[in-house]
């Protein structure tokens, strides 16, 4: 299969920065196979010899965006318990959560993906906190995976793993998660992470267990850390540490792991991020909806640390959408440090692009445009009111776009959404099932 | 002209409540004539008896934004300028803005307008520096009220009046200003409003006689306060006074004004506004892009006063989309608060909506649905992924809500947008003219 993304201005990497240049992007199969940049009129690429070929012209070409911290079957927690405390909200979110069977777990998934696909992610890495045996016992269809793979996305899933509930529930966990990774070997579009919830939902050993799984297979972890000042004050009253130091104290970040949240860092904690070479998914509209504050990007910033961004789980943010979460980032750091040129738009781009694929040591893979990489591709209307001047796209990315923009997307090479229609799965029975699990759940339909 | 909106989700009041109801909303001429709440399935309303029938299935019907504060002519300034502080920044945007010309503002000012149409505004506070006679001498494609006049948007429209350079200067603007209002004396959607620019760009004495013509012809009047905190270390140094004061001892406060910003205030400010019932316009993009911080909404809440809610210009924003603004409302102050209950969705809509009416003394015309009032109406699809599950659709306005959902806007009894088609004005004509005006002006285009 050979498509031709024809004539658009294309969004690459030159020397560590953005540029801009217009051309042509060639993918074969899963790749970007060349990019032909020359003046627009001179295209000379012979539409015959494609499969299929996108007019580009009017529309910026760039990689798809990577959300490094989600919870993708959390979709239908948002508009409920909005505006409580964090610890509040997540004891209201559990109970009903606890009513989730697998199946709507597979449906709230796939609505989450809809939503990043219609706003240009391509890659998300999730935490699911419920079972992730139901895969194996009634189908794929019943889990995070089955959503990804019926999709087209791209994902690191994750099964949330917790031991304050008894060791053996903890083992069974854990267990259950090797098993479903067994479910997709054959989908490159489907990786695991493993996915340990928080400093105080995982005791030292368990989280030492879980560091030796990441070492053994050679696997990424993620983790929840420091993210509200009660999280923080606990830690310190129970074992005399940070939250950061009792990640590391367990071997964990001997491994690549990506922290989500940060919120309430020390010094101490940003140098033991930094030599641990440890990434941090940063939350910024979860962090404020959540009463949380915000993470101080200044200082991980001033450390040199590899900064990626996520949105959270809708039910605390409330959407998927990373163009969104961009201008949070590009702005909510700016104001907290009273500080106009923290976080400029070529960092926020970097943090949701390359910086993510980095995190995931997928660096030259994802994140980029470039020759060899994986074709995830997304192509932006540029015929907007907010894209006009058109005198500093990266500018425009990060502090005016708003995600709809977005008209065309490819994963791993496959179209997924043309001129803003989804070809992969049917919207209209997704919303159809999910209003009803809600309705199921209690959680009232206007 | 008569025009029925059939079978919509309706956003009506209800005992200072928001409440979604199924129905119809009929609009004859200018106002809404009748709003029949039924069952969907049981509506009788005879399409035959009407000019024109909107199908609202599957849509949200809502009253038009309110921007109550922005300078719409600077379109072309986003991109432009990041990441400088605030006095930086001005001074980069006023050696461009020199050497714009009244058409150009004209043409700069329909951008920002498509924008705001399409993102569902259909009222805005302005304030245009530049001078307002070249729409006496040059014609009314030279001002912004020509540009609110061709594309069936309603505006409070201010020449922004300041005095730093020299007495003369200053009475010639407001004179200006004062000429400029006759070109429009016919047409109800443009409305003017006094915009003295700031404490520190106008004396004592300019303020003293703007007061006077805002109180001789009954007259609103506008006011940026309290922005940056080098703005109230100098009027404090130079006047001993804080910038609320300043401007209260001028009697400006008298009359109706809405102050925008109003970032660093004193207990005592907060009390003379709250006993001179003095709206605000928070700017929460604005003020963060700027490196300001943030406005002490709590502080504002908890005195009881009109909170309403602005983009500021796109220089220092980069949007005009009020549903972005709305949802930065609804998270950062519950950031800077840490405090989660502050700012809850019903309170950033009624910001946007209501509160924008009160505080432009339109209030049972403008920013609410009902019986009577003008036909400034809004018709959001519901079938997106970001309005799943569909539980509580005013939390799903500030929360989720891209400002993209926008389908169909009616201003004034007349439909300006219909399936996101702007009718009123050739969109890609003046994203050409404002490419062409950002070119010319050095500001170049990629």
């Amino acid at each position: 299969m050979r498509i031709l993304i024809k004539g658009g201005k294309v969004l690459l990497r030159e020397e560590e920065q953005f540029k801009v240049t217009r051309g042509d992007v060639i993918v074969k199969d899963k790749l970007i196979d060349k990019i032909i940049l020359e003046d627009g009129a001179k295209t000379k690429n012979n539409v015959e010899h494609f499969d299929k070929v996108i007019d580009a012209s009017d529309t910026l070409v760039m990689p798809g965006l990577i959300n490094a911290h989600t919870h993708a079957y959390m979709s239908i927690f948002r508009n409920y318990a909005d505006d409580l405390e964090f610890f509040d909200w997540l004891n209201s979110v559990e109970v009903v959560e606890d009513k989730m069977t697998g199946e709507d777990c597979y449906w709230t998934s796939l609505l989450s993906i809809i939503e990043m696909i219609k706003t240009g992610t391509t890659c998300f890495v999730d935490m699911c906190m419920k079972s992730s045996i139901d895969g194996v016992k009634n189908g794929p269809k019943s889990v995070v995976s089955g959503a990804v793979n019926d999709s087209g996305m791209r994902a690191f899933i994750g099964r949330g793993l917790v031991d304050i509930v008894g060791e053996e529930g903890a083992k069974r966990r854990l267990n259950e998660f090797l098993e479903d990774m067994k479910l997709n070997v054959d989908n490159e579009r489907i990786n695991y992470i493993l996915a340990p919830h928080a400093p105080y939902s995982c005791s030292h050993e368990y989280l030492g267990e879980i560091s030796k799984v990441a070492s053994e297979n050679n696997m990424l972890a993620t983790i929840h850390v420091a993210e509200s000042e009660t999280e923080v004050k606990n830690i310190k009253t129970e074992f005399g540490v940070t939250p950061v130091k009792y990640v590391d104290d367990t071997r964990l970040f001997d491994n690549p792991v990506v922290i989500a949240h940060a919120v309430n860092l020390t010094d101490k904690d940003v140098k033991i991020l930094k030599e641990k070479n440890v990434s941090v998914a940063i939350n910024p509209r979860s962090n404020m909806k959540l009463g949380n504050g915000f993470a101080n990007v200044q200082k991980l910033l001033d450390a040199g640390i590899n900064i990626c961004l996520g949105t959270d789980g809708s039910g605390s943010n409330n959407t998927q959408n990373m163009f969104q979460e961009m201008q949070f980032a590009s702005l909510v750091y700016k104001g907290s440090a009273k500080r106009a040129k923290c976080m400029d738009a070529e960092g926020v781009l970097e943090a949701a692009t390359i910086n993510g694929a980095k995190a995931l040591k997928m660096e030259g893979h994802l994140g980029e445009l470039k020759e060899g990489a994986l074709a995830d591709i997304v192509i932006l209307d540029l015929n907007v009111p907010e894209f006009v001047p058109q005198n500093d796209l990266v500018s425009a990315l990060c502090y005016s776009a708003n995600g709809s923009e977005v008209k065309t997307v490819l994963i791993d090479g496959e179209v997924v959404m043309e001129d803003r229609i989804i070809l992969t799965l049917d919207e209209k029975e997704i919303y159809e099932k999910c209003n009803g699990i809600v309705n199921r759940l209690g959680m009232s339909i206007e």
